[in-house]
């Protein structure tokens, strides 16, 4: 028996310039080793941190890198490309090194998210996939972890996939959301890839086709004695709920429970309370709420602060799209090439140059204390903080995860992830975890060899610069 | 040679609740044929019209759909359906009808876009990646078909893969793109499947691992003299731009010319205008400007607005997130079942029952001037407006396209379906033209008889709903 993978695997999911380049890069013999790193360029005023997901998809399409015969021959077929090169895309493998943070972990701005080390043509070709399969999952999961927080207790199922941005956004945000902290999702597909729970029973279509609402609750209730959530708002959600009241007696008097109760629309919290009590006097106490229909953290934190009777949420589009922030300005940049530190300067986009590792630093209780971005080991003492007579300088965050295009070790199961993840929300301080920004953002400091190889690599194109317009000058006179 | 397909087929891209609703089904025997119609409920206020995309899609979905032996084992190893349920999923093959509005056509709130009419649990079944698919493809083609407004005759380019929601996002935005107007993608995939021309040239890795910028720009020409644009914003755009006049005027001595440059970063209009000046003055008035970054219909109608000399737009992200609205309010819904119409009155999720057409009028000189949605063929004069005693009633907008579980004909290419597009826009009244909303909303009524079915349907439901009310309270006495 066999499946599709949940996720597309080819090397043409690439933009077009990565293929000219390439071609360009052989045609120069351009293949030392080049360090790209993963990173987030400003943490977005609607997030007080992010937490990242998506590694495990990265280092499957990674270590699954090639092109297939179809792919080559339609390629050459363009007529974009000479025959040299193609033969060289057939051989193409990754065969570089990987350091990321791990799925789950908590990271902020400008922080490497990951690198890679590998012949320049391998770690440039990959850089659309990459950013493409990091971002989605972790605004995902950085959205999802903030409705965990607001809601550390209640039961929260993703419901996103019908309005998720296709099929794989769809199956990918029932993943990030699940390590985030959800416990569960909607997407039979995501059940069959990672098992992640499934949730779901009936929609307002099932209660239409019959001729009573009580009857499509009964004929429901008999096909899936074991779980029966019944959807109440299609018509009159309260009239349904003093409907629900003999009838959930007369099932129970047969032995079948009736779990819970589905509102979808109108004033939840209001519907809420107002079903809570026609099912408490009517002795069904035990009967949960579960709402749903366009809800989010800051949807859930109102209905929470109203003190609305809700067991559980079906959070769904919202979380699904990010819409509240729909993408971020995230980048996957050349750090190093041939030994030498790269940095791109343009406007509102210059990065940090250099192989860079965060440490992340803890109060005595616990909690995130500051992170500090260094270079990698450039001191050589080990703590790499990058001054020599420092302290050693706290927890470093990334961590190898393949060396050669192969995984050093099989990759943890979700339910680590989730742990990790768990553990991660409890560490954050205090002003990061509401909905609105920390009057004083959380402390990320460059050390002092990274703003020096900053300057040096500045000085470098300074001088370079300088000569370059000279000889251009020269030109036009 | 064969390739994967370009989306996903998996049946289980489905919500749990469609295969617990068809286990009961199942168990009542309720198999009638029902109607689903997918709509968008409310026009939003960032849109003015939208325009259809993804039926394609949709029908490619239909024709395969079945459930595989590995998917149809794991199912009934979940614990959660039964045997017969399990058997008739092996056996379900969608064979149903489907009529839709052609792809590339302008649409408004309520309107049908597409109608199914099928067993219903083949037609509840497929649902939720119904909605999947056009609602992101909608969403994308409505806001690239903005930006083709705000910018006639210049060259627009999909450059968003990389911050899309995953790899069918990607594809999928660059395809919806495509239809609505751009004239190409960034997407190598994109363009093996669709036949979508492909752009693209350079990043800026490309120029920092060479010691100079010329001497990168020189090296890319050479190996592709047919299409030369470089990328000068790396570190001073200015001085990149001086730096290439004399190396263009060097390289058209050996026949390779240099097409373009782009910009991707600081004031796009500032730097245009410098650079414009600067190849003018050097005799490279030929040389084309293209610049991206962050653009969207709203910053190039600022662009343009400025009279910045930029000949070509490369739109990524903020297109392809869809990012000042990140989703619809749509819905596939019941109308129909068993020959009775069906509507959900749910509060602010109320529907119109029944079949629906939609007829569009025209003035005389071609513009749209109303649309009327009609129950389909009401009245049996064929206009299908609902009144007997109406004049015909202009153009019926939703058109067949499948019977018995078959395309009616091949699908028309994306060349055809590019060019409908493009006079659905040139038939757009002035107002709906621009960016900010109409004084005035298009107009959209709705026919007697839909309205008199809409009464008709509630007072069954309000009849119900009272017996049910007394037989509820009659079990509590």
């Amino acid at each position: 028996m066999s499946l599709p993978p949940p996720v597309s695997a080819s090397l043409l999911l690439t933009d077009l310039y990565q293929l000219t380049m390439l071609q360009a890069y052989l045609d120069q013999g351009q293949a030392e080793l080049a360090v790209f790193e993963f990173f987030v360029r400003r943490l977005p005023e609607q997030r007080q941190f992010l937490m990242a997901a998506g590694l495990e998809q990265v280092l499957d399409f990674l270590e699954g890198a090639c092109l297939s015969e179809a792919e080559l021959a339609w390629l050459a077929g363009t007529g974009r490309f000479h025959g040299r090169f193609i033969e060289s895309l057939r051989l193409l493998r990754f065969e570089g090194a990987v350091d990321a943070l791990p799925e789950g972990t908590v990271f902020f701005a400008d922080e490497s998210v990951l690198r890679v080390v590998a012949p320049l043509p391998q770690a440039q070709l990959v850089e659309t996939r990459i950013i493409n399969l990091l971002q989605y999952q972790t605004l995902v999961a950085s959205k999802a972890a903030r409705a965990r927080l607001v809601a550390p207790v209640l039961q929260l199922v993703d419901f996103g996939l019908r309005r998720a941005h296709g099929a794989e956004a769809g199956l990918l945000s029932a993943r990030a959301s699940y390590l985030a902290g959800f416990d569960g999702t909607a997407t039979v597909l995501a059940g069959l890839h990672w098992g992640i729970p499934l949730f779901g029973t009936m929609a307002h279509a099932f209660i239409e086709v019959h001729a009573r609402e009580t009857e499509a609750f009964e004929h429901f209730a008999r096909s899936h004695p074991q779980a029966v959530t019944l959807l109440i708002d299609t018509y009159d959600t309260e009239a349904a709920a003093r409907q629900l009241v003999p009838l959930a007696h007369r099932l129970a008097a047969e032995g079948i429970t009736v779990q819970a109760v589905r509102i979808d629309s109108g004033d939840l919290a209001d519907h809420a309370r107002r079903v809570r009590a026609i099912l408490d006097v009517g002795g069904l106490g035990g009967i949960r709420i579960f709402a749903s229909g366009n809800l989010d953290e800051y949807r859930l934190a109102e209905l929470l602060g109203q003190g609305a009777p809700i067991d559980g949420f079906g959070v769904g589009t919202r979380m699904n799209t990010s819409a509240d922030l729909p993408f971020l300005d995230c980048a996957y940049k050349l750090q190093e090439y041939a030994g030498l530190a790269r940095r791109k300067r343009s406007e509102g986009k210059a990065t940090w140059p250099g192989r860079k590792q965060v440490y992340r630093h803890y109060d005595a209780a616990g909690v995130m204390a500051g992170d500090v971005i260094t270079l990698l080991d450039a001191d050589g003492d080990g703590d790499g903080d990058g001054d020599a007579d420092a302290p050693p300088a706290g927890q470093p965050l990334l961590q190898p995860v393949m060396r050669a295009g192969r995984r050093l070790a099989a990759s943890p199961g979700l339910t680590e992830v989730r742990q990790h993840a768990r553990a991660e929300l409890a560490r954050l301080p205090p002003a990061l975890r509401g909905l609105t920004p920390a009057p004083t953002p959380y402390p990320v400091r460059v050390s002092a060899a990274l703003a020096a190889l900053r300057a040096e690599v500045d000085a470098r194109l300074d001088r370079q610069g300088a000569l370059d317009a000279a000889v251009a000058t020269a030109h036009l006179l």
